[in-house]
Order: C-alpha cells, then structure tokens, then sequence
C-alpha cells in the first residue's frame, strides 16, 4: 500500500468511522451471529498475493460489522462503559504513526514525558491527594497500564516483594546470597491478599498470578455491600490465628455488581491497629467510579487516599473517554514498583537511565514495551476541558438517576437491590408468586423472583435492542442497568425501562 | 469535537502522517532533548476550558515531534526494529472506532473470531507445526498478547501452576482445602525457571513476577552464544542436587544480543533423559527473529517444534509490518492457560461462555480486557500477501549481509563477535593498541578495544544521524546494527558505515 493508496483507504475510514457511529442508535447492540460464524466466511489460508484495500474494506463491512457488539451504542448499557471518542481516535492514529516501544526515556522522549505530564494532570483533575503527583516529595507518580486487572496484579507483586524484602533485610541476610533467596521463598507463601466478595475478580486472579493467597472479606447486603471495619477485623484475625500474613487489600471505589463504596475512614482505621496490619500495601480499585472524581461534588472521597493508601487505579477506557486501553495507576511510592520490577541488562542502559534523571517506565510495568497512550489522553483532556469532563459525568449520573426513578416509581413490579450509584442501577423483578418475607431490612432471596428476572433478563439480551448485564448477589439474581457511554441520553434510558416493563409484562402473562 | 470538527481533523492527521513517514530520512533520527524538555512548554494544569483541535495540533509539531525518537527512520539500527505499516494504521483507526475490551466472546464475536483466524493464518504463514493450530485435536491455539516479557511471565505461571497442579492431584490432595493449598504453596518455592544468559532479560523479570527461582545457562562465545545440551545439563545437573525443580525453559530463536538460535534438536533430547525433566515446559522466544519462518528457507527451523514444545511467541510488532502491540502466541495446550488463568465471575457468564463452543480469551492473559488487535494483522497479511510479507523479510536480511560484509572488508577495523544473523551484524572496533592474542579461537576481551568501541559508539549516538546499539558480551564490548524496519533500505546501511569508519578515523586520530 503506496502513500496515496493510504490517503484515500484513510481518508474513506474516517468517514465510514463518523458513519458507523452515526448508524448506533437505530441499530441492534448485539449481533446476531452464532458462534463459529466467521470461520466460513473467510479463506483458510492466508492469501499468497497482495489483496487491493477495496477488496479488505468491503469484507469489514459484509463480514466484521455483523459480529459486532456495539458498546459505543446507547443502547448498550451492560457492564461498565468502554467509551471512544473523536479526540481520543486522533489519539490512536498519531500513536500508531509515532510507534516506538518506548521501554525507557531514549527511546522516545516525548512519550516518557508526555506520560508523566499527563498522569500529573489527572490527578489533579481528580484531586487525588499531593502525594500521587510525580513532583511529591515521597516520591509517588502515575502511570498509564493495559488494565485494572493488570495493574492490580502488579500491585501485588510489588507489595509481595516488598514485604517479603523488608523481613529478610531487617533479619540481616544478604541479597544474592542462597540463604537470603531461600528466605524470600520460605515467607512469600504465607502471604495473603485480601479484597471483598464484591471486589472485582482480578483481585483473586492477581493473588493467583503473583503466587500467594487469597482471602475475602463478606461485605453484607445490610451494609449496602460496603466492606466494613467489622468484616475486615474478622478476616484480618483469623489470618493471625492461622499463621498467615496478609500483604495487600484491594478496597473498591465502585464494586463491579453494584458500585459499592467500601469504607475507606474506618477500615485504615482498622489497619492501624496492629504494627504487622500497618504493613499491608492498599490499593484502592476505581476502575470505573473513580471517573466521578472530576466532578467537585465527588470529590471528597479522594481525601481520604491522603495517607494509608499505596496505589490508586481509574481506568479512563470506562467512563472517561479515552478509548481502551487507559489504565491510569498513581503510586504513592514509585521505588516500591521500581525495586521490585527493575532488572536493567546492559543493552538497555543509557546515559540518561543511568543518570537517575529520566524514569525508565518498563520498570513500572510487566510489559517491557509500551504504547504511545499519553497522546489521547492529552487530546481528550484538552477537548474537553474540565468542564466538558465534569458536564459529561453530571450528566451520565443524572441519567442513571432518570432511570433509578422510574424502578422507583414501580414497586409493583422492581425492587433496588442497593442504593444507585455512579448511573448504575440494581434491582430485581419481583414475581407475584414470591413468599413474603416480613421485617427484613434487605431484600431475601427468592426463587420465583430470581426465575422470573432471569427469564425477562434474557429474553430482552436474546432481542438485543439493548444490553444488560446480570449477577448474582447474595442469593438475589438481579439486572445491573449503566448507561454512561458517550452517546448515552435520557431518551435511551427511557425507552430501556419501557422494554423492561413490557418484557415483564409479557412473562408475567405466558404464566 | 463533533463530527465535522473530526473529519476536518482527521483528514489532516493522515495527510501528516504521511508528511511525518516521508520526511524521516533527510532528520536526526535521535531528538536532541535533554532530560526534562517538556515539561516548561506544557501548562502545569489541564484546561478548564475545551480546546481546538488546531492548537492542539499545532503543539503536536511544536512539542512533541521534537522530542520523538524515530524507530520508523531508515536510519534507526538500534535494538531491533518496531515496525509500521499504512495497513497496520488502518487496522489501529478502525480498532480504536470499534473499541469494546472484549473478554469474552459475546461481547464482541468478530473480535475474538477473528483472532483466532489469523493466527491459525499465521502459524500457517510460519509453517508452525499443526499442534499450535486452534484446530488441531491436541487443543492448541494462538493469541495476541502486548509484548514478549507480559507472555513469557504468563507462560511461567501457567507452567508453574500446572507443575504444582500435576504433583498436588497425584498426591491424592482435593482441591478447595487447606492442605490442598498449602502443598501448593509449600511446592512453588522449589520451582526453578531456566534461560540461557544470552536471553532476553524477560525471562529473568517473569521469574521474579511468577514468584519462582531462576538459573541461567552459560552460553559461550566458541558456541556461537547458543544454549548447547552440555549447558544445560550441567544446570540441571545443579538443580537436581541443589533440590530444586526446573519446571520452565526459555529457548532463543534470535537472541536479543546476537540473534543466536539455541540447539533445539539436542535440548530437548537432554530433556528427556529424565522423567522429572520431561516435565519442563518448554518456551521458543522468537520475538524478533521468528519472523524469517515466513521465508520458505527457514521454515526447517520451525519442524524442531512438532513435539516437546508447550509455547512460541513471536512479535509482528518487530519485523513483521504489524504496529506495536502484537506479539503472537502459540500454545500447544491452551488448557494449561486456562486452567491456570480462569477465574470466571457470575457477571461475567453467559449462554455461549458456558456451551465450551466459544473462546473467551480473558482466561488466556492475565488482563481481562483486549484490544481488536486482529485487525491490523488481517488488514497487513491481506494487504502484503504472503508474497510481499516473504520478500520484505529477504530484502532486509539482504541488507544486513551487505552491511556484514563491508565489515568484513575492514578487518583491519573491525571484527565480528558472532556470524551475522536475520538482518542483525555484531562486531567490535579493533584498537590498534589491542594486544594480539595468538591461538585463541574467539574474540578475548580487551581493554583498548573496548574503550575505543565504546568511545565510537557513544559518539555516533550522540550525533544522531544513526542510532545504533551497544552490549557487552563476555566481557567484549560490541555495537550492534540491524536496519529491518519497514523503511530499511541499501544505501542506508552503506552510509551506516562510512560514518563508522569515519568516526572510528576521528577518534583514533584524535589519540
């Protein structure tokens, strides 16, 4: 492909990009393949001879379009968001065009610094406390990773060696020597990360990866799935009587199920009370609410990461249009990533990496070679200015408020299963045939219920005008309905509780 | 940013991006930025207000672009290359257009369906053994991960989890119960990762990520840096007695220094001889070098992997005309991912996810969310042919031999450390203040050289009209240059060396 072929085939994408967003909204959000469909469609081999781009536009038209699910849709509204924007696709271009895996500062200074800047920036816009800046005097910093699931697995590799280094340094071994690596193996396995059992599934899959354990902490329906003091008291005593060491808590920032805020104030309350709990690396995972921090009126929470906190993770690919991936991770110390992460053979050493003076960011990071991701952010940021960020957040949580009102309005027919948050609402169908229960302050487990939601929740998914998400908690099926893409208005949302009313209504009367 | 305010945008960035590629060879190929260089040009806070694309633009010519390290000059010959494409862009604008973190497949079939085609389309294009096709009856299958270091510390763990696994299960231990994990755990600290000491430092880093040991293998100079069975025997051999259990091995197929390719045939002949190490799970990184398999002359290599190897990762984010991210992994059992990786939520199931019909390739990674990376591979493989992709990789290789033999054609000069290999030449400056070592059948380390080396070296950097890369390999002091990226031409690598020959006479007139 010549330099002119690349002009009009990009020229053309740009315009069928505009198309296909403009086409969302009077279009299905899930397709209607079936798995498998695509293998038929496309030769078995690769082909031997160049193929004209015509030939590959046409195919993602005929073939690549209908498999799509289309979360840049209004209409999709399961999960979280993973919004793209105008600004944020300039972004990728310039990125693709400046490709360089910029490992460390030589290898492509703008991206390095770009990073850092742009990493100061949001945790300004979000009024993360002094110490996450790159300028803090403790050293702390942002960084831009893959995912929340990622970065938290990293986290706790940090943290696991962090802690495993501090007992064999304070015990007088010394590094590379047999014993001091026998030692670091014989505590590392007594270690034990905690998060709550509404805490994002990459907490346990990171204690997997990073090689410890595992435990978790109940947070109750009764405490609106928030993790408590109490909760964590009662697990952190148990790992003392089993002989285990706790290392490193995950404290959700809106949980995936239900957007739960766990109590920051009294459980590093909890964490100061014994010498060894002092010692446990917090991470707080804001993957999607933490978005909500540009808006003033959210931000007191970030006070709360003044102290006591290690690590703090937003993914901007959710809920704050820059397309995926943005995973935005702020440490309070970056040489507790660094010490663990650095090991800098000869023919990655420089000058300037030597010098002390640039930040070298593979060492932040599994990943050697990154992407040139400070660019959409630097776009967005500036597209949309604070205000055009706070609008956008203000206006998705009122939408979210928009439909938790309508549930409200039928009790009849939805119960919420805790207090919306963040333009997430959870809630049941209520079946007329459920038992009722009589003076529980939370909402009971019943099986006619969590049929008759379940049915209406997969009947609506199976037509695919919009798309839900369910769960399961605490015995409760229930529906999970966010619509905070940026294409999301309060006209969708309407038309999404009018599908789940008729929906029912249509069960209900095949019974 | 509304829609035209995009077009207009848009349009103008391809149309720079073409300006920006056609303009790199007649520019430094290093910026000359100091340490620090941005931050005083950039506001010290993010705009209240939004922007216009225009001064955002401007500030990308201004600011930016200085600070770039080109790695799409023709001029860039250092580490190895990271390549872009005008297809690869492509396939970037409508990935970024279609973003959706699709971990499973419902949440966007065409990008999981996809990736699976072509990467059965490129382990065919490679001529990897049938066992690493999605297709074949022992359940193998390909991937796109981000780099090579994420995928070597993904196939440790899976490794370790299945060599622990193996022993816990043949114990008569059940899973979910105390003992249970705590032979797991009393189990990992014995493990012992091996790597030869010419392999990337990937392997080292993923060791300490898994939480597992790690012993490297001499390779030595009069081997041509490659892992012999002798090495390796001698290593496990060690472990053995040291009572540890070797239960990973990265093998090189293009190692970072020289491009060395290990002694397949006879490892894995040593790695039967005994039961315990025919339990190691054995790793070819073929990051870079991997790429010549399109290139019929070198598809023998690829035979050695039909048995005793679980994993084969190449990038086609290096040599192989596909942006950064998009290193390729074959597996030959993806269960041993999946057992290892999968932790699968209530909100994260479905119908399909369930039936075992679909692949859901969070349980494939350690992050959860994807990009549609399989796009920009399909758009080059189409766009290239396996014709254009074969010539690109013969055309580059062909330029290295130029470049090896005008260095053979100073041997008053230089000399060459190793054989050159797939498009990369190594070789010392030769002090005339060398002391002459008679007999010795490889390169002896030498004080004179290698300062003169090094001072030559650092002094064509630090010019910029070429950047190359240094190493130390067995105590030798040696410049590396491989000139492989998509813009890789003749008369490039031939003013290469002038100006080595050049500076080497000004810096030894100077003496």
């Amino acid at each position: 492909m010549d330099r002119e072929q690349f002009r009009t085939a990009a020229h053309a994408a740009v315009d069928e990009i505009i198309n296909y967003f403009e086409g969302l909204p009077s279009q299905r959000v899930l397709p209607t393949v079936e798995p498998g469909y695509l293998r038929p469609l496309i030769p078995e081999n690769p082909p031997e001879q160049p193929e004209e781009w015509s030939q590959i536009q046409a195919d993602i038209e005929e073939k690549i379009k209908p498999g799509l699910t289309h979360w840049q849709s209004p209409n999709f509204m399961a999960f979280f968001p993973a919004g793209v924007t105008y600004p944020s696709i300039l972004g990728e271009m310039y990125s693709a065009a400046f490709t360089a895996p910029a490992f460390n500062w030589l290898c492509s200074p703008a991206c390095t610094e770009l990073e850092t800047i742009v990493m100061d920036w949001l945790a300004k816009a979000l009024a993360l406390p002094e110490c996450f800046l790159s300028t803090s005097e403790n050293r702390g910093g942002g960084v831009i990773q893959v995912t929340a699931s990622d970065t938290v697995a990293t986290m706790m590799i940090a943290a696991r060696e962090r802690r495993v280094t501090e007992q064999v340094v304070a015990e007088g071994l010394k590094p590379d020597t047999v014993e001091y690596e026998d030692r670091m193996m014989e505590l590392r396995p007594r270690l034990v990360a905690l998060a709550s059992n509404q805490a994002h599934s990459s907490t346990a899959k990171g204690s997997l990866l990073a090689g410890t354990r595992f435990r978790s902490v109940t947070a109750r329906l009764e405490d609106n799935l928030e993790m408590t003091a109490a909760g964590l008291r009662e697990v952190l005593e148990q790992c003392d009587k089993d002989g285990l060491t706790p290392y490193f808590i995950t404290l959700g920032f809106g949980t995936t199920n239900t957007c739960a805020v766990d109590r920051f104030a009294e459980i590093k309350a909890v964490l100061r009370e014994k010498p060894h709990w002092q010692r446990i690396w917090v991470h707080i995972d804001a993957a999607y609410a933490g978005a909500a921090l540009v808006a003033d009126e959210w931000q007191y929470i970030a006070k709360d990461f003044a102290e006591g906190v290690d690590s703090f993770n937003l993914n901007m690919h959710k809920w704050l249009l820059v397309n995926f991936d943005a995973s935005c991770l702020f440490v309070r110390n970056r040489y507790d990533l660094t010490n663990a992460l650095d090991i800098t053979p000869a023919y990655l050493r420089n000058e300037y990496s030597d010098s002390g003076k640039v930040t070298d960011y593979r060492n932040w990071s599994m990943s050697l070679g990154r992407r040139f991701r400070a660019l959409k952010i630097w776009f967005v940021m500036r597209s949309y200015g604070l205000t055009g960020m706070k609008d956008y957040i203000r206006k998705t949580i009122g939408i979210g408020e928009v439909f938790a009102d309508l549930i409200r309005s039928r009790p009849d027919m939805f119960e919420l299963i805790t207090e919306p948050a963040f333009a997430l609402t959870v809630f049941r169908i209520k079946s007329p045939k459920a038992a009722v229960t009589e003076g529980a302050s939370v909402l009971q487990p019943d099986e006619a219920s969590n049929a008759l939601t379940k049915e209406v929740y997969e009947l609506i998914n199976s037509r695919g005008e919009i798309f839900i998400t369910s769960t399961v908690i605490a015995g409760v099926y229930v529906i999970r309905v966010v619509s905070a893409n940026p294409a999301a208005e309060e006209k969708y949302i309407r038309r999404a509780f009018e599908i789940l009313v008729q929906t029912t209504e249509e069960v209900l009367q095949r019974e």
